[in-house]
């Protein structure tokens, strides 16, 4: 995981905006911190990553980016421990998916000693800024967007790559009610659904607000054809315990490959829980809701970390999940963030240190 | 289709740069007029639209557009006959359209008479820019983007709604050779493939690129689930002759209801042309080509007018389409041009006097 030693220029803030941020009452996402990173893209190659004040983009009207949504991002977080020590989770696999989704979106993909070096330059510059509030952390977002101009429909010749922090509070407070969806759909086979791709995102904001006002947190996604199997619900990949399996959907071109995912998934195989990846019928979920075989239900995704589910819908009805004793989902949140803030040892070498 | 009288603030240029435009060498979409639209979302409503000189853009680098896609467009051209008189083509639809698409990203639908009295202001003060070089056009490109700001995944609170002006040549030269897709996919049922969204254009980049590599021009998709039928073209519709019958697939939620497209139906109806709308088979396709009965297969669309094509590849083997004596597409494209440039009546009211 070593990188070589990279030389970031590094222009100061003239003054910190720290002192005017209540760290007690942080949304998620709203606040900034004095500095980012900014690399480009120009004549076929990415410059070196700068570290700058955080300030606007100025862009022409034509920017591809206004018009064809050629844009990427990754989610992020560092944590801080007792001994004010940095972490950051699985930081290479994030820089690996960037380039993943760079390649789908026609994106040129950034050398990952600029991500890497970058990332961590930035955070010991802006190391006061991690909140140690118990629930908030510094949520990181970098992201690769289209900066060159034109109004013909194909890749742009220039890109701008970003790194931002925004100190942030939990993305849901509480449990999570999800609806089922079965008209709107999040990605198609042999599309772009595996990539976070910026369009993946806006094209769930109205469907989602149609359960919102149901009374919904978020949409369950089921696949495009047959609205018969789950996938994913957008910012989160779902897990379903029936008796004491755990389910999850496969990934495939419709269903990002997330980190959380990913590492529950290995946290359940040491601890020798049963694990079945495949696809989850809807009509399966609602039998063992009624059965009682339905134990759990949570999303999974690094800005809510592990999100248990209280309730689902499916056409009309809810259908509420009991409260289980020995929770998985209790499990894998204590045992991902006892290695994210270095209070457990880190068995499977996720951890990194700044 | 007449609109109340708004009052346009105008600010206008110091200078213009008309003097050093070429316009007997225009690309398509990269020479920007002097002057742009905009009009701001803002505290839940549209702002009165301005026209300001054509200026570089500001935002926060949380500006949603950078992440997550939520921008719309529409393509439209302003025409100049013989007499120096302006014409737009069915602009009320454009207008209609980009609310539909708005609707479905989640973003305020823009009022009918700001979209339709800002262009007309706009054109009048930028009539010197509309080409009469054959072949070239005045490309109107009006667009909305989510300029609100935060890393939460939903929808922006605040909007900019632009229109500008691209003098442009030809979006294609000659004949265009397309492949017939069947790995990759530009959208789902159920999602947002009907409206024109940002990121239904950056998911097609890749895969045209890796048929441009192999020597075509644009991509045919085809729908996601069984690849079996020919959608569009991702710029264009695609009308497909067969003996004397013109085919074109259906609109659906995963296929853009095309101005161009529509204008040709209607068309050909008063023509007496057989149509049929419904789905078309691949196979159907190579059957016609195999047996001569594939007279011609085009695009349609505003930025491409009408596109004939000369092969389409299916397959790795290349189908070529005969010279056909009396085209259906050279007809409507004299037809759709005639009443574009007040060259012939107006039997189906499509002209807009500006």
């Amino acid at each position: 995981m070593e990188t070589k030693t990279m030389n970031i220029k590094v222009e100061k803030a003239k003054t910190s905006k720290i002192g005017q941020v209540d760290f007690n009452n942080l949304a998620f996402g709203n606040v900034f911190t004095d500095h980012m990173v900014v690399c480009n893209y120009k004549n076929g190659s990415w410059e070196v990553p700068e570290i700058v004040p955080y300030h606007p983009i100025t862009l022409d009207p034509s920017a591809k980016i206004f018009h064809y949504g050629q844009s990427i991002f990754e989610g992020m977080k560092a944590y801080k421990d007792g001994n004010d020590d940095i972490w950051l989770f699985r930081p290479m696999d994030n820089c690996k998916r960037l380039n993943i989704s760079a390649k789908r979106m026609a994106i040129p993909e950034i050398p990952e000693d600029y991500f890497m070096e970058s990332l961590k330059a930035l955070l010991k510059l802006e190391k006061d800024w991690i909140p140690q509030t118990p629930g908030s952390s510094l949520y990181i977002r970098p992201f690769i967007f289209a900066s060159g101009n034109g109004f013909h429909a194909s890749p742009a010749d220039e890109y701008m790559f970003i790194i931002a922090f925004a100190p942030s509070g939990a993305y849901f407070s509480g449990k999570v009610k999800v609806l089922i969806e079965e008209k709107y759909s999040r990605s198609a086979n042999g599309g772009v659904g595996f990539a976070k791709a910026g369009g993946n995102y806006a094209g769930q904001f109205y469907p989602t607000q149609l359960a919102v006002d149901k009374g919904y947190n978020q949409v369950i996604w089921t696949d495009d054809n047959t609205h018969e199997y789950i996938e994913e619900a957008g910012a989160m990949n779902i897990f379903v315990r029936i008796n004491d399996t755990l389910l999850t959907a496969p990934t495939s071109d419709r269903i990002l490959d997330g980190i959380t995912r990913r590492s529950i998934l290995k946290i359940a195989e040491s601890e020798g829980i049963p694990v079945e990846e495949r696809k989850i019928a809807v009509s399966e979920l609602i039998k063992a809701a009624k059965d009682g075989s339905l134990k759990e239900m949570f999303g999974a995704g690094t800005a809510a970390v592990i999100s248990p589910i209280s309730t689902f819908g499916f056409r009309d009805v809810d259908y509420d999940l009991p409260e289980t004793p020995n929770s998985y989902a209790a499990l894998f949140k204590k045992c991902i963030t006892d290695i994210q803030y270095n209070r457990a040892e880190d068995n499977f070498g996720w951890r990194l240190k700044v």
